[in-house]
């Protein structure tokens, strides 16, 4: 359970996964590390029940990746974008059609990152951005016209946040699913942080998603 | 291996599985059970690249369901339906937003027919579909304004049909994610009958899945 825990926590050295977590500061202190920033854009849903019942609360989007795993829009910092965020926002215009009447994604959204050394000098940048629903709504349409569409992104998914009552129809079954890289980790830290989930909820779904097949 | 090459012939007695294959003559015939429609919406791409160089060649949808696993749109017919392909359309409307626009879904497109008798007595049919690129690109959109869309229906993705250089991204790491109930074997019994995937690839892709974890 040390490692579900750590999963959880999102913080310091991650056992045997070789992630360290690091400040924003450390991290553009580096030198010959490639940056990666993703965002996961979320919206606050109170009214929406799935079968009239079960209250959504939230909507959070992740993607079906090209390569058949979920995660999170973003992507590689190219060296000539002017910031982590500059880079950010360019990925999502070519990813989900990402548009100028969206609020800018700033630092202040900033919400993890992450060093590892192997197989590639690397960093990963997390941000979370809130959006309303209806911009978000405005996301999940752009994207299927999005350059990437079809190519890099298969599609936009919302990810339930519920647990049903069979104990497993939910988060613990979407968990169950394929993830890249450290993005199942990510997006159990910002549920967590932000919120999203209640904690004891949160832990619960995370074990149960490990006996759901 | 004998559980894999059941899966992918589709057909018969497929072991441990309580599944039976029948026609879908023999399934109107039965008494007291349920009968659930699904159907692979798929169309040629001849022309996009992934990366500028590896060919799609088609896209075919499924989509990630309110209960964390990916489905194919369609449900239950219920007893009010005029025909199968009546509760399909019906089913296709709330989840996709399937348009009069579109030619009709009929027998014509009943792909396969399966019977179970635990936990429930349950008929479940697969059809396919084919459309033209567009009709399918704007399924992707009218399923963004679907009643269900948010709800039942956590939003439509493409299947990478492809297997990448490493051997595992693509089509193999898309299987190795959560699906309901016999949606995968579904999906890998269409892509076989119409040729979407040449049978080799198709047998190792599957093969390779079963290691990406």
């Amino acid at each position: 359970m040390a490692e579900l825990s750590e999963e959880l926590a999102g913080g310091g050295k991650v056992e045997g996964s070789g992630l360290r977590t690091i400040t924003r500061e450390a991290a553009l202190e580096l030198r010959g590390y490639k940056h990666a920033c993703h965002v996961m854009l979320h919206a606050p849903d109170p009214d929406s029940k799935l079968f009239g019942r079960i209250p959504l609360r939230h909507a959070v989007l992740m993607m079906m990746r090209f390569d058949g795993r979920l995660g999170f829009p973003g992507g590689f910092v190219d060296p000539e974008d002017v910031s982590l965020e500059d880079g950010l926002t360019r990925e999502l215009t070519e990813e989900v059609g990402w548009g100028e009447n969206l609020c800018p994604i700033t630092e202040e959204d900033h919400l993890s990152c992450q060093v590892r050394e192997h197989p590639q000098k690397m960093v990963t940048h997390f941000y979370a951005k809130q959006l309303t629903l209806e911009e978000l709504s405005g996301i999940e349409v752009s994207a299927t016209h999005a350059k990437e569409h079809g190519l890099e992104v298969m599609g936009m998914v919302r990810v339930p946040l519920f647990t049903m009552r069979d104990g497993s129809g939910g988060l613990p079954a979407f968990l169950s699913n394929h993830f890249i890289g450290n993005s199942r980790s990510q997006l159990l830290y910002g549920l967590r942080v932000l919120k999203l989930v209640r904690e004891d909820k949160l832990w619960e779904a995370t074990r149960a998603s490990q006996g759901v097949r």
